[in-house]
């Protein structure tokens, strides 16, 4: 017989936080905190298996978890004393979601659960407060509705607005007893008129309708949408926890709140949240109250009014903090908690790691490191690589000015400047004509999760530092500023409204997430500091790594901000960048619709001193580091003049006639100009070009080594697109010829290396002949993925967004290297290349050099560097240490 | 010591015709036919081995070459009882190039080495014959000049046109000794002039300088062309012979002729071949006098007033028979002679497998393995497989009527229309703008050879059957008529006068090879007869191979021709050929355009009865056979209209708005379409595309088989483009659903299968799990070159042929497979797919499965079947089986 239920609570559970795979990860860690001693109301869980079957299975579940549940609910029912259904004392329960990875909000739970007309008088008895009671009841009708019958929110929004109107009342808590009786009414005719029939009185048909529901929401479109944003599989799955409730809005001496061990925003070691007295978790999060904090502390340094749960409960809240502590200690991570206190008593209803900011990840790996908490591996393997980039882009430049426009919670930090819409719907379609936007809500939900996803920051009107937008935004790295109170947001006008300035749909506004200011127009930005933790964590991560980390780079802005980063050599120096200069495009079209080998050479010659000036800066600022140097690679054709006056200028450099150049053009036009003439066949056709380009190399590199004190110059010179031994030949031929020259003409020598880009499915293969040639391979995984995929990264998005969500690419293939396929090639060329020549040098130069997963396979087939754009050098200095070590970050876990 | 120098003669040889890489063709069948004890003159082959020291050493000879040389001359001088340079009896040798394969005229000669103005005297008193000597001297300066010293020829014939002027003289034969005399002074005044220094006087200097020269001459642009034409490599090298002298210029019982041992043109035994009394060899090749024929029966056929050498000298004659059968039961091969009759008696100077016609060679290895002189085996080994195609092509319709132009010797057989043009250079410059051209030329010469390769015919006015022009047209396979002397061709005029009608450039004529005829504008032609020989011979074949052939086919003439070609199915059928039919093309446009699923299924409805028609007849006539299917697979782009009144005509039968189609259509511009959007990703994106063309295969499929009372109609159902076994599973649930579903709606069931193309590096890769869902895998060869060269066919043109200069790719890798590189994917794929699935269907329906080197490939990685297109499909058939034998076709050797 299969386990499907799990059940925890009154100190024991039958599953471990271990098993987040099977009890997803609320329910390993409830059974977790219940094996602790912690006070965890008893419950149980379904497990993600139970999921699967679900839907390999019709939607159906499998005979025998019926009497599992049941034992379970059981269980609870002993444990507290009371009935599920009971009418004297009925025990009401919380159904909620909990998937392996955290996908806060994306599905369904019903809470107060197991009430109906005549349970509800039995709470109201047992509670002495008919008031709680009623309104726990239409808590559940609104929210089962909604969850379960699919009634929509708004028809009971509507019904509670004009009781409130009928009463005159501003807030609910105002509403009696008998105004909430009204309610329940209202929304049991309301579900009856909607539906055709009653909401069900039930509590079994209850319970497992909620089941179904929650199993249900995996499916949803939110859901789906989160998934694929996360790159979480489908059949993960999700597992059903159901739970006993407890009540956080039984009166004065309750309450409810969520918290961080540490400040999730700065990483600082301070205890980190917000509660609310007399309320549901809901309530928190929703944003519709506004929260008091924790700690007189934290109350203090925000000049609140409200007194600090520390202040009202200290004995609930010393609780709190022993458990907080407790926790921490346990996992050994930052823990995100939501707990409620029922008539003074502290009940834990979940704990896991808590989300962070990159900056506060970083802050708090590396605090637990010194505290001894952790290791200096784990350290390094807690940070997502990805997160970095958070940290390596441009902040808000301090002395700029700033037209302040508003201030709200600073509830993820960065800047982030765009042209303001209303709606997640108008981000999407911004962003996808090329506009940068920032969101703007009054408050957002599940369905604003693509708009969030798109927009360059989000600003929300109401809400805390635990709302949805603030939580959404820190787990996806966005900038964000919540319950910017102040600000007046009408969406029919689309507009916001702050201190008498009208903002208007498409006016540029920036956030500052980490200070919660708002200001008007764009404001300029400063370099990060790359210092403090950031510099004790990369210390670390040089000592762990073994592979070598380069950048692929060509200005010397791009090289320069390379070497800050950390690069170790230049992995791709693309020359033809350097071509595209108004100085010297002329001279390139020139070269290129020559007819013959003398116009070439006349054209060459007058690129040839840009040229060799590029090499001798990239040479100095690298300063002895290895730069590999690409020769030309991209078809001609994309060099050449479009207009008319373009064509005549040439002509006019050439002397020659614009009807034959003109004629030229045109024959150059290639139907698949990726496989056209380009890369090493410009090499082959026309030598003299490849010549120049070695000319200009050695030149440099002859007068750096003279001029600079330095390390010698040695330049690794690297031939594009061959496929054949031959190829390599003959270019190597050139190229040494004209290196001998060189040498003779200046009486200097330098070491340099002659290697090729392993980019074609052929080269792959040929690794063996090739190497025998060849003293370096770098594989151009970008053209590698394009042949052996038959795919063009150009046109291969109106398909391969399909192709991913069929499941046919897990990621896209041009971002995060096909192992299977592409890999198993660089694995082929690796292999025999070595077999040739064992010290043959390896190393990655195409996107994937950038991406973790893609890094950890490169230090699994053993090249010995990536190559990557310089803002990302970090990263991949990150990646290259957790691939050393063998595994992957674990915060997302 | 090396042996560099191999000697012949005197009935014994220290060669044997093995050793052909060592001693050329030529040097080693000399020495085989010495040691047959046949009548050769003494001499010795300095062998391919030292060229290829020469070439590797600046043109620079080993040291011990020249005692080798030496040694080899003296016994050349015992044998023949004079010295070389001895004034009273000189010894006088021919120097000839020799390679490994035949490459007529392409290098040089030198004839009567070892005259100078003393030993021309001694010949003329050995001789008695002064004017013998001094025409040998003249002819021996004029050609050591030219060969050797580099004094153009036409310096010569001017001195000599003079010198007849002056003598009032039409022939050469009507000169005297003294006439001579004035013309060898004149002669060697005109090197002196032109070198500055006289002409070699020593003869040990002349021998030394002619085996320079034909070393030389291996690399002059004649044979470089060449042997880029005919596949040679270039490290092959020549060899030397240097071999006395005989002379069939010694007066009226001496002669000179070339011979096959049956006819090279119709394949029947029967001696064949030309003499001419009291001349040099050159004079018969270069046509310059009208050759006689060797049989009376010859004669007597031709109507030739000249008597045969069987007539005029019986005895030699009967010496030549003899030679003639000895030649050929040894060789076991139609073999082409060489030979001169000096003062009675018959010199054998060469002896090689001669060259033949497609239709000569089928009908020699048929007879001869019927006559028992070889096995079946080596008859179908014999026949070279590119040369089947002459005899499958049109031939000219017997009925049509012909407005015959003249009539010259049937020199090389098949049927050739195009447009008149009077040189080599204009033929391939009238080729390369697209037009068919007939080269007209007064006769051939070696520098003409591109010319002749690109024309489709060849017409001479002057030369024999076995003058430069027929020889080279019949090893090309190109139709020629020679020796039409009727004709005045005007190269200046670009004109060409017979009966009264003048041709000027660019008319069209048509040339009937097989009788010689020339006729007017373009006949029309007839299907050939595929019975006799030809069907023995493929009778045989079938036996032998082990691969089936099917033929790639998707109309009903295309189906109909590959079955009478003896097709064993169809192995590509591509769908979209059938979009293109104008009644389609609107729908198929519709579809395209449309903007979702619904237009696209409307437009479907309108494609799908005359797809299911296609269906039909094509199961009709395949009657049974395996029909294999791809579906849609180019990218939707290239069914767009161009034209604003196409994209009018589709909008109206859209019901759409044309500005709408009108930018679908830019939306649907690819930069690389090689590589987008298109195959499987068009069923991927659009299932309905597939199955619309699924339901109209099984419609037909199941109609087909209720009607006909043949074989069941099984068809195989082909996914193009596949890089993952996902997306064959994905489309293979759409085909199987649609199967069922027809197959429940006619209570009909039909076997069926589905498979997928292998035409991407991924799909090779990962073939293991594709054949998880595949039936059949079919190696689409043409795109799997596309991306593992990365090389676009379309575009490669401009470099391919530098490639293939520079030695980096040996053929053409889109006409003959790529073994290294796509081969091994091939490879892959194979071994991978059978591990998972052993009874794997495996086949190749790229351009590659006609070509005989990548059939034999096929074999090798056990395949089942090749298809290609209709006419090559004997072609294919006789490759297989020789692939099956395990060895080439040996009739170039």
């Amino acid at each position: 017989m299969t386990k499907w239920v799990y059940a925890f609570g009154d100190g024991t559970a039958e599953g471990r936080s271990e098993m987040k795979n099977l009890l997803g990860g609320k329910g390993a860690n409830l059974a977790e905190m219940a094996n602790l001693g912690l006070p965890v109301p008893p419950g149980f869980t379904i497990t993600t298996e139970l999921c699967t079957f679900f839907y390999d299975n019709k939607q159906s579940y499998p005979p025998d978890l019926t009497p599992q549940v049941e034992a379970a609910l059981g269980r609870i029912e002993a444990v507290m004393g009371c009935r599920f259904g009971d009418v004297a004392d009925p025990l009401l329960v919380s159904v909620r979601s909990g998937a392996r990875a955290s996908m806060p909000g994306m599905m369904d739970t019903v809470l107060n659960l197991g009430l109906n007309d005549r349970t509800v008088e039995g709470l109201a008895k047992r509670s002495s407060d008919p008031r709680f009671a009623y309104d726990s009841y239409r808590r559940f009708i609104q929210m089962y509705s909604d969850v379960v019958l699919g009634v929509e929110h708004h028809h009971f929004e509507e019904i509670l607005e004009n009781v409130k109107e009928d009463r005159d009342v501003r807030l609910d808590t105002d509403l009696t007893a008998d105004d909430w009786k009204g309610v329940v009414a209202a929304y049991k005719e309301k579900v009856l008129h909607e539906l055709g029939r009653p909401f069900p009185q039930d509590v079994q048909d209850q319970l497992w309708g909620a089941i179904g529901a929650v199993f249900g929401s995996w499916m949803n479109q939110r859901a789906i949408t989160y998934r694929r944003l996360h790159d979480i599989p489908a059949n993960w799955g999700t597992a059903v926890n159901v739970q006993a409730m407890v009540f956080g809005n039984m009166g004065e001496d309750c309450a409810t709140g969520v918290a961080f061990t540490r400040n999730p925003s700065t990483g600082d070691k301070e205890f980190y949240g917000e509660y609310l007295v007399n309320a549901q978790g809901e309530d928190v999060v929703a944003g519709i109250r506004t929260p008091q904090y924790l700690t007189t502390a934290a109350r203090q340094a925000a000049h609140a009014a409200l007194p600090a749960m520390e202040e009202v409960m200290p004995a609930v809240f010393a609780d709190l903090d022993a458990v907080r502590a407790r926790l921490e200690a346990h996992f050994t991570d930052m823990q995100d908690l939501e707990f409620t206190v029922q008539k003074g008593k502290l009940w834990m209803l979940q704990t896991r790691t808590g989300k962070r900011t990159a900056n506060a990840g970083l802050k708090i790996a590396v605090d637990m490191a010194r505290e001894g908490l952790i290791s200096k591996e784990k350290a390094v393997q807690r940070i997502e690589p990805s997160g970095l980039d958070q940290l390596l882009h441009p902040t808000l430049d301090p002395k700029a000015e700033r037209r302040i426009l508003g201030r709200g919670l600073p509830a993820s930090p960065g800047a982030a400047s765009g042209r303001v819409v209303f709606s997640a719907d108008d981000a999407e379609a911004w962003v996808g004509r090329g506009e940068k936007v920032i969101l703007v809500r009054i408050e957002t939900s599940p369905e604003d999760i693509g708009g969030m996803h798109v927009a360059q920051g989000i600003l929300t009107s109401r809400g805390g530092m635990t709302s949805h937008a603030a939580v959404v935004a820190r787990g996806m790295g966005r900038p964000c500023v919540a319950g910017a109170g102040d600000l007046r947001i009408d969406y029919r006008a689309k507009s916001l409204k702050a201190q008498g300035t009208t903002v208007a749909e498409g006016d540029t506004i920036t956030l500052d997430g980490s200070t919660g200011e708002i200001m008007l127009g764009e404001v300029p930005t400063v370099q990060p500091e790359l210092t403090g933790d950031f510099a004790t964590l990369m210390g670390w991560v040089d000592q762990i790594r073994t592979m070598k980390v380069r950048a692929n780079a060509e200005t010397p802005l791009d090289a320069r901000t390379a070497r800050r980063f950390g690069a170790e050599g230049i992995g791709l120096c693309r020359t033809e960048h350097m071509f595209f200069d108004p100085q010297r495009i002329i001279a390139v079209r020139e070269m290129i619709l020559a007819s013959d080998e003398a116009g070439r050479r006349h054209a060459l010659a007058k690129i040839q001193p840009y040229q060799k000036d590029d090499f001798v800066e990239l040479f100095e600022i690298m300063d002895g580091l290895p730069v590999t140097i690409r020769l030309l690679d991209p078809p001609l054709h994309e060099f050449l003049p479009n207009s008319e006056a373009e064509m005549e200028q040439v002509a006019k450099a050439a002397g020659a006639d614009v009807a034959v150049l003109r004629s030229r053009n045109s024959q150059l036009h290639e139907s698949n100009p990726m496989l056209g003439h380009r890369g090493c066949r410009l090499g082959i056709t026309y030598p003299e070009i490849y010549e120049m380009q070695a000319r200009a190399i050695f030149e440099a590199a002859v007068q750096v080594s003279k001029t600079s004190g330095g390390r010698p110059v040695a330049p690794e010179i690297m031939v594009p697109l061959v496929g054949t031994k031959k190829e390599l030949d003959l270019l190597k031929e050139v190229i040494d010829r004209t290196a001998a020259e060189i040498f003779k003409a200046t009486g200097t020598t330098l070491p340099y290396s002659v290697g090729t880009m392993i980019e074609l499915p052929r080269a792959a293969l040929a690794a063996g002949s090739i190497a025998e040639s060849a003293s370096f391979f770098s594989f151009g995984t970008n053209d590698l993925t394009q042949t052996t995929l038959g795919m063009s990264r150009d046109d291969s998005g109106p398909f391969l967004e399909v192709y991913r969500q069929k499941g046919i690419y897990e990621h896209d293939p041009f971002a995060s290297l096909d192992q299977e396929g592409v890999g198993e090639l660089v694995k082929i060329a690796a292999e025999r290349g070595r077999k040739t020549r064992p010290d043959l040098k390896l190393g990655i130069c195409g996107e994937h050099g950038g991406d973790p997963a893609s890094i950890a396979f490169c230090q699994k087939v053993g090249l010995d560097y990536v190559s990557c754009s310089p803002y990302r050098v970090p990263i991949a200095r990150l990646a290259a240490a957790q691939a050393a070590l063998g595994a992957h970050s674990d915060t997302t876990a």
